[in-house]
């Protein structure tokens, strides 16, 4: 594997700067109140195309040789990274090709050709997303960027802790998502250097517990069927993100589905901030007072808020009709 | 009636100071190309109790004397004024009693009722809700709290467009949401001294356009059935709102129920932040490019977040439960 240290994320950093939004942070008396602690949000969801995951793409991107670059870049990916590395490529002014499973989101699918890359249909299945992108791979000679393993990716996906330790300080506890394992893979490496005495604690669907089995069991799960509304973390870890969650992170803590439909509405009903159901998961154990101490300060990172929308709106056009 | 000058408002401030949260401004580039015109948007969905209300009912509560206050205060609501004045009450240790129509919101009557509220409910029409508000006055002796003539509730409303103005500079253009007129009269006030050449517009729904009828017809028309799906603009102007308007207020631009639909939408979607349809009333004209002129600068009033997201999330949970 490649290692990646905090002076990638540093380099990451300045690469990134001027490019990706440095998010907010925003806290809520109420849902303090709720977990029996401090918890300051890291607002990704506020990020370029609407979540973390324009740092890693961006940060891949721009570390590209001119010759890496010149027939542009791939990928596969069921929505996230798809925007994100569109943006990319775009800001970059070279093409992006995205292989999308057929049963992708629609609304990611348009927002990945509104920024400019040619999106390619794949089956939904692991097989049809790799054949076809190896495909597309061969017939293009562009760069390939995994969305989680690429340590490139890792390195940008670290730069949002950074922000949020200078932003708000020491934390005792730092929460994200984990579905391949990119942001918490990241934010581990970061976090080791920044604040060495903090947990870093990921936070995974219990309808898709692969990261939480391949730490338990030490060995890489990676042949399993994900059922959880969080779309952003179905897939699998990698080698490298894998040999990071074992060096650097704390422990996974699992929730039920319920739990993540419950923090997602928390969250928009109390914040007022639009957050898909990835993000919800690293809320979720917060509300069940997994860490209810007083004074124990905890970070949490919001990575993205591209849920959707369209069953709400959709439910509400007859009655504006009317 | 009795008028209000900016005086009233440089107090409104010194008093909700420290109370009140001073919201962020945000803007979208997205957003900004949809207007052809560079927009700022004043977030009072992060305003405490989630709208502009918060400011008004405080700076009223505040402004009574010890006598006033010694009954507490009582209102009719339909919901956000219910939650401010809830709030403004409990934070100056007062009783508050709301009388809240039947067909209210239930999320906007439980947080009534969690700001420490006694609310009373009443039959869904004017005079149900006048008729009931007049015995809780009689049976308590509470202070009556009109949720948008009161002339201390509009001088708090304008403390809003204070700030975005200190924040964001010049205007050639501010909108806000216009119902009973409050937010509207206190921002007119409040531009009329700080930007003096700038247009205040007010935003109203087609399907509840008394504003727009008695500006046009130059008498208060108070006898109409609103139909839409902005509740917080359901209620007529005031005879303090309607003279105010008359005088400050450039025109009333009318919107309807499927622009308020797609302004809310675009906004969650682009923004990633939650509004209700009242406030979304503001976002349409620019959408439909009512003032797409390339270099001007616009204000919006982003008036409150207590969207009914009960739809939505009992939709989810049959697929969360799966």
């Amino acid at each position: 594997m490649s290692s990646i240290t905090w002076n990638d994320i540093c380099a990451a950093r300045e690469r990134i700067a001027g490019y990706a939004h440095r998010t907010p942070t925003l806290s809520s008396t109420a849902i303090n109140g709720m977990a029996g602690a401090t918890v300051v949000f890291k607002c990704e969801n506020f990020q370029k195309t609407g979540s973390f995951k324009f740092r890693g793409a961006f940060n891949t991107v721009a570390s590209l040789t001119p010759e890496e670059r010149a027939h542009g870049v791939y990928a596969h990916s069921s929505g996230n990274h798809a925007q994100a590395l569109a943006l990319a490529a775009q800001l970059h002014g070279i093409p992006a090709y995205i292989v999308m499973p057929e049963d992708s989101n629609p609304a990611k699918v348009s927002a990945t050709e509104g920024y400019g890359a040619r999106v390619i249909s794949c089956p939904p299945t692991h097989r049809g997303r790799h054949e076809t992108a190896a495909r597309i791979g061969e017939e293009t000679g562009a760069a390939f960027v995994h969305p989680h393993n690429e340590p490139r990716v890792i390195a940008g996906q670290g730069t949002a802790v950074c922000e949020l330790i200078e932003d708000a300080g020491n934390f005792d506890v730092i929460l994200t998502p984990v579905g391949g394992g990119g942001l918490l893979s990241g934010t581990s490496i970061a976090t080791a250097t920044l604040l060495p005495n903090t947990r870093v604690i990921g936070c995974e669907p219990a309808g898709a517990d692969d990261a939480f089995r391949s730490i338990r069991d030490g060995r890489l799960v990676t042949d399993f069927t994900p059922e959880t509304i969080a779309d952003g973390l179905r897939t699998p870890l990698g080698d490298n993100t894998f040999a990071i969650l074992r060096e650097h992170v704390d422990r996974i803590v699992l929730v039920s589905e319920q739990e993540i439909v419950h923090a997602m509405r928390t969250v928009w009903e109390r914040m007022k901030i639009v957050i898909e159901p990835s993000s919800a998961v690293a809320v979720a154990p917060l509300l069940r007072g997994e860490f209810a101490e007083r004074g124990l300060r905890i970070g949490v990172v919001l990575s993205g808020g591209n849920a959707d929308l369209e069953g709400f709106f959709s439910a509400l056009s007859p009655q504006a009709a009317a």
